[in-house]
């Protein structure tokens, strides 16, 4: 069972479409100041469109383009015709701000229900949405989400707990949308206030709001006794609602019929290997007020081969493995941090902290893994822990092509830094 | 210029549609399970309703009868064909639930978006929504009909008062929904941040989030260099949007056509005479998935007599003027607090502080008034003070029908009490 028609479109048919409406966002785009300039400047008008693949031909939209054309450079209509904007906080430098047009609103709530009625929501649903509202559009975007698919919706917003708690028990709430990093706080907070989070009416928990790993959705799982489905948005391709999981939990379904997906080399701008980690770039092609062209998203992430069971016929992506900014060139090969993590990470003899730091040896960069073991397995066996620092190695290899320096270092003996840990660390001017 | 035919239907045609509408809100109502057992116990149907008027002949619905029946028993249908529910916060008590059709939302945004269009607001204005979202039916009912008039909205939410001004100025934003008790505070900070409000795009501000008086938005349009306008709107019946201003600012157009509107006498419950002040009792005649009948909103008011100038014929009502629980009966006249603020507050030679006093005078009830005088004022002048306290005993009797008691005291000898002022104490056990 599919929301929509366009879910289960054959490729070639999936393709047609995405050229068709890719052309008539060309023509649309051509209304706006910031894209009628670059396309006169790029020699660029619909007629260059024939297929999908075509949308190389265009150049690319960064974040600072956006940020030089705030408030209104992308806008195609007069300001009149549109209802609602979002803005980043501009906290670092000009903010940047989407506008939307009725249309553009109606068409948002409707990826949404679709992307909700993926992972299992229906009319009889009650979605508690514990998200905040405002500015960010994760609290308006599932909100609208939810009540196009017909859910009976309780915008419960963020904060006070126990709150939250009782409009759960008292509406029979069996879904929540809920910030990943909020998550176990809450359930530790349910727990106290005298409930099981097994006895509790819910069964489906979206948790797109945040970038988080695997480990984290199995631990929110546990603790919450709950389903919990990624998803992957951004307020430039309007918010949540861009790439949903499925109930098979095996990549984000992206809603291909609604944006076109490239992963690319976020060095050179050309597409990586299917199945490559890259820098994915997004196209809108169903929106009239602010289309965006080849928008470089900075995050990074794959394209999952193969077809999904769920029998949905979009191409799927990998959950967020960090910012294309984080990437390390190292003879020649694209290094992402996040591929270091998730193998150490699966290593069971390594503790909770590591750390990567660059080096130079002689004339040429290297990188070294620092990695914490865990105290039951910091033994005075040479010839065990030599194996350990082998089979690390050999794993990284595998995964980021080529062999970096592994050394073991003793549990706690690597600084814990304040919040977000610096997990990169650049000691080539320092260091010879 | 009117955004809807109802608001300027003749009363005769009024009246029919509003007896048409309840006839049917009471055979929707009659599958609820609270009004189907109350149909019952009170042989109500459909046919005894021929005129608007026969709306006396059905029951009230109070607080408690909603929190009795929490949180389903006024529900007419299946709890599927819901998608929105707002919830009082139950701080004292069982909360009161509210919940929503597709089809009652798209009423109530329809009804919101007409009282914005009646206080100017056009497509072309640029709307700020200053209040919080969530279970408040404040932000999200303000934000409906914003989008629904076609208003570029700004879901800016309560707080970050500097980030509000950026708004503000880079969107060019021509109307704020901001909370009466924040506005003066809010043109603070934008003087404290360098701008003048005169400088401010802003023209129109909605404050009827909360009841405040004349003296209030007077002051916040000459604050903010604004025109304001109140509103009156409560969560049974949707929320914002019952009642509104129009550019007249001569009280709030009830929207008849969606309510049916009494103002009876609190303790009889019958209606009072046109232009007395009352409880306000109001029925949904448009509402499907939850209507309620002639419920006691606690709120004193009154019918403002006479038509109003903008050309709609509805009616309007005063701001409101205190809850029904702050009643008193004297000599078989019904006083409110409110009346007697009023009266004293315009009086030039009185200052910020007076008591009210419940006293007994040999068998008989009385009121005493104890009044403050500004420090000019208070004079050693026996005559004039006699004077000025004749003048307010006068004037008071004019405005509650009976003669209290007035007591001139000097400034600061009222105690000031923490919070909202204890207006009305009952010194009638204590004192002989
Ligand atoms: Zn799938
Ligand atoms: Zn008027």
């Amino acid at each position: 069972m599919y929301f929509h028609d366009a879910e289960t479109l054959e490729r070639s048919a999936l393709e047609k479409l995405q050229a068709e409406r890719l052309k008539k966002t060309i023509e649309l785009a051509a209304n706006s100041p910031y894209y009628s300039e670059v396309f006169k400047n790029n020699k660029i008008d619909p007629s260059i469109i024939e297929t999908v693949d075509d949308v190389k031909k265009l150049p690319f939209t960064t974040k600072e383009d956006l940020r030089s054309q705030y408030p209104y450079g992308l806008l195609t209509q007069s300001l009149d015709n549109f209802v609602r904007l979002h803005a980043s906080s501009g906290t670092t430098g000009t903010p940047t701000a989407v506008f939307y047009t009725q249309k553009d609103l109606d068409t948002w709530a409707d990826l949404m229900a679709r992307s909700m009625y993926a992972v299992g929501l229906r009319k009889s649903d009650v979605l508690q949405n514990m998200s905040g509202y405002g500015l960010f559009t994760g609290g308006l975007g599932i909100h609208y989400g939810s009540e196009r698919l017909g859910c009976l919706t309780v915008p419960a917003g963020a904060g006070n707990t126990k709150r939250q708690i009782k409009l759960i028990r008292d509406f029979n709430v069996t879904a929540l949308h809920i910030i990943p990093s909020f998550a176990l706080y809450f359930a530790a907070k349910v727990r106290a206030e005298g409930f099981d989070p097994a006895d509790m009416p819910w069964k489906i928990a979206l948790i797109g709001a945040e970038p988080h790993t695997e480990h984290a959705r199995k631990k929110i799982e546990e603790m919450l006794h709950i389903k919990a489905y990624n998803s992957y948005g951004l307020s430039e391709m309007n918010g949540p609602g861009v790439a949903f999981e499925c109930t098979q939990q095996s990549g984000m379904h992206i809603w291909e019929d609604s944006f076109i997906a490239e992963i690319i080399d976020p060095e050179t701008g050309d597409p990586v290997e299917d199945g490559e980690i890259g820098e994915l770039v997004m196209t809108t092609i169903t929106r009239e007020g602010m289309p965006i062209i080849r928008y470089r998203t900075r995050d990074l992430t794959r394209f999952i081969p193969g077809q999904c069971k769920c029998g949905r016929t979009s191409r799927r992506i990998d959950r967020i493995m960090g910012r294309a900014d984080d990437m390390l060139i190292l003879k020649g090969v694209n290094i992402y941090p996040m591929q270091i993590e998730k193998i150490i990470m699966g290593i069971p003899e390594v503790g909770q902290n590591y750390v990567i730091e660059l080096i130079k040896e002689g004339l040429v960069d290297q990188i070294r893994v620092k990695v914490e073991i865990k105290e039951e397995f910091f033994v005075e066996d040479m010839r065990a822990l030599q194996g350990l620092q082998k089979m690390i190695a050999g794993k990284l290899r595998d995964e980021i092509l080529v062999t970096p320096r592994v050394e073991l270092v003793q549990h706690n003996s690597i600084p814990k830094s304040e919040g977000k840990a610096k997990r990169v660390i650049d000691l080539r001017e320092t260091e010879d």
